[in-house]
């Protein structure tokens, strides 16, 4: 990829939500879904960055930073994220487990370690 | 994998250590270390399971949940981890960011969706 993987330079406290899943076979629009609410995510009050990976057999964990709850909550209920969590349920995911953290305290390797 | 890559079952609240990264290319004994780091850390007081996968670009995500942030230091204390975390600094990290949180909610997928 062309930007960095990681979720940078953010400030403690914050939030993450942990979404560790298993995707079902085949892709099903799953791709093209993901791709679009992340565009709407991004955009959303409150978020900071994503960080996300998924493995060839299928596991996957993905962690989204937000600056409070009330932006989570906000993003959990918007319109158009609400059918595709249903859809997720219904479809893309065999499992996942989801958990919201408050992110307490940050560290990061050393600038000029090489 | 012959056993499930999810940390079932945890009651709130508990802790997460979120460690993102991306590796060097080349193994250097990572893959041996991380095993014995992993079959060390379960063994720890307050260590309640682990969730990780690693992309094919390098690229990966380890959340390991821990009862408090004592059981956390503890295992970040460790006479054999200690060596192992400043190897990982100089040799196998590009770059990491680790993040201590506090895991507050979770929900999971129903348990009869399909």
């Amino acid at each position: 990829m062309s930007h960095s993987p990681f979720a940078e330079n953010l400030r403690a406290p914050y939030y993450a939500v942990i979404f560790s899943s298993l995707r079902t076979p085949g892709d099903n629009d799953y791709a093209a879904t993901a791709e679009r609410m992340l565009a709407l995510a991004s955009a959303m009050p409150g978020f900071l960055g994503v960080e996300s990976v998924r493995g060839a057999d299928g596991f996957g964990i993905t962690v989204s930073y937000w600056q409070d709850e009330a932006s989570i909550a906000a993003w959990r209920k918007h319109a158009e994220h609400l059918p595709v969590q249903e859809r997720g349920k219904r479809e893309w995911y065999e499992h996942y487990e989801l958990r919201i953290a408050r992110v307490e305290r940050t560290s990061s390797s050393p600038p000029s370690g090489k």
